[in-house]
């Protein structure tokens, strides 16, 4: 990394702190607090959001460090949000900051941060958004999503992306996975990693054979890689860039960002309503009426009712 | 199968059609829908509730085959649910109730039905709890259920029955992914399962190492099992029937399902009330928000005020 110039106006330590502090806000940020303001920040929507999802242990780590170092290359500045599901066993991310991204280690022009969930999985999507947004703000030219695994919430959320990746494992058990979480509807790109296992010729063929079978109205692209020794990482990069010159060009890009602020609102407004909701119905209520009624659904409607009257 | 009497009155080809056209509904109704009825139907909470799950490949499959044998033996009724997440891709369940359950086919005193998903997660849970209802006054002695992944959803819904088992797979780095989805929090008993393969005896103790760190009211039991050959099986049955009797004798039973009842009123009423709110609030008014205001939460908030007006 010593010989890349930083003319993109990469964080120093101290704003990075500053960041990372914004981000902290954010995990205790209620859907009626105002969103932290970057100061000096731009507007949002400069930055490419690349979400990047698939199973542990696919080679995801790799595929975005590989990545970022291509950024970084030709001078684009990337933050990285690693979102990373755990349970109060832990208290906090499993996989911390730390052992992630060593390749990058010190470089100014790169920001990484781990997101946890905190019981509420809705909450979770937002929080994620939000964050993209702040390092938009904040002046990084690629923003990296990641989640791991393959459930509701992380289709979600790299749903919420202006390319989403999916990375795939060949004999994995990973494409049936992937398919029921409704990935092959979502996914831009798919990589099929560690080319190098045997069968992975074969899982290539089925995942073509699969896409096929679907109608897109754009057919999401496919690209073998062996991102441990760099294997089709720059044909990935070359991908993502011309896939977002391409749909600033055709308007797709705004299409996509428009409905996906409809669907995010719809997001924090269902939040804001909960909220409210429980604010307005006390715990000695739900049990009270929990305990009067021989049916939980007229249970639920009376506690309904009580807040919005019918 | 052949030598077991069925004293405990299993259903009838013509009933369990009944039954399925009666889960079928479920599937459709909405949380203002009143719950169908089985006609001469016993009260809720006389079956023995039992989650299980764990990652795909583990084992769930065959351990609950194993389980259900055993229950038979016993004269006792089982009912099964499988949770099985599917995608608008293939519009249904992957795994089909066909290629389940060989062992038991034909055996009337056994039914099984599969539950996917459709978009809402929350939904599911309730879906999910409402057939375990269904199958509890429809008579069954025993009802399992079975989810596959240890996503949240997952969680929720083993952790809605009155013992929660979970599968584990040794070496498949499956203990991390579970202690993540909050799995070791609502486990009463894990299945270490493959103990035949190398290092299971090694992941075995890891797990045992883990339980220690955390502190119980009650430790979760922990038995090493090989389904496949019913080793540790007869072991299993025998726990979860010595479990069932001594929560009843000892009012953790009753204690543990009146606390999830009001999970339930819950999460019926915010489903109701999302539904109440999403029906007062046309897209069109979704659009015009959004587009007007340049802040998310702003428009989300100008949203929940037209419903709520504050």
């Amino acid at each position: 990394m010593a010989n890349i110039s930083y003319e993109s106006n990469p964080l120093s330590q101290s704003r990075q702190l500053i960041l990372s502090r914004m981000l902290s806000q954010l995990d205790r940020l209620g859907p009626d607090d105002p969103m932290p303001v970057v100061i000096g920040g731009r507007q949002v929507g400069e930055a490419l959001r690349i979400g990047v999802t698939g199973p542990l242990g696919a080679g995801k780590s790799s595929i975005i460090n590989e990545l970022a170092v291509r950024f970084r290359k030709r001078d684009l500045t990337v933050g990285i949000i690693a979102v990373d599901p755990s349970s109060p066993f832990t208290g906090g991310a499993l996989l911390g900051d730390r052992v992630r991204m060593a390749d990058l280690a010190g470089d100014e022009g790169v920001f990484v941060r781990s997101i946890a969930t905190r019981g509420s999985t809705g909450g979770l999507a937002v929080t994620a958004v939000d964050a993209a947004d702040i390092l938009d703000q904040s002046g990084f030219d690629r923003v990296i999503i990641e989640t791991v695994g393959v459930g509701q919430v992380e289709t979600d959320i790299v749903g919420a992306c202006d390319i989403t990746v999916v990375v795939l494992e060949p004999g994995s058990g990973d494409m049936i996975q992937s398919m029921k979480a409704g990935l092959m509807e979502i996914a831009d790109l798919f990589l099929v990693n560690k080319m190098d296992l045997r069968g992975s010729q074969r899982y290539l063929s089925d995942l073509e054979g699969a896409l096929e079978l679907k109608s897109y109205k754009v057919r999401p692209g496919v690209i073998p890689t062996l991102a441990r020794n760099g294997d089709g990482m720059d044909e990935f990069c070359n991908w993502i860039e011309q896939r977002f010159a391409s749909s600033k060009e055709d308007g797709t890009l705004l299409t996509r960002r428009t409905d996906q602020r409809i669907d995010r609102t719809r997001r924090v407004a269902e939040q804001l309503l909960l909220k409210r909701f429980w604010e307005m119905t006390p715990p000695a209520r739900v049990q009270e009426v929990s305990d009067r009624s021989n049916e939980i659904r007229k249970a639920a409607q009376k506690l309904v009712r009580g807040v919005l009257g019918k």
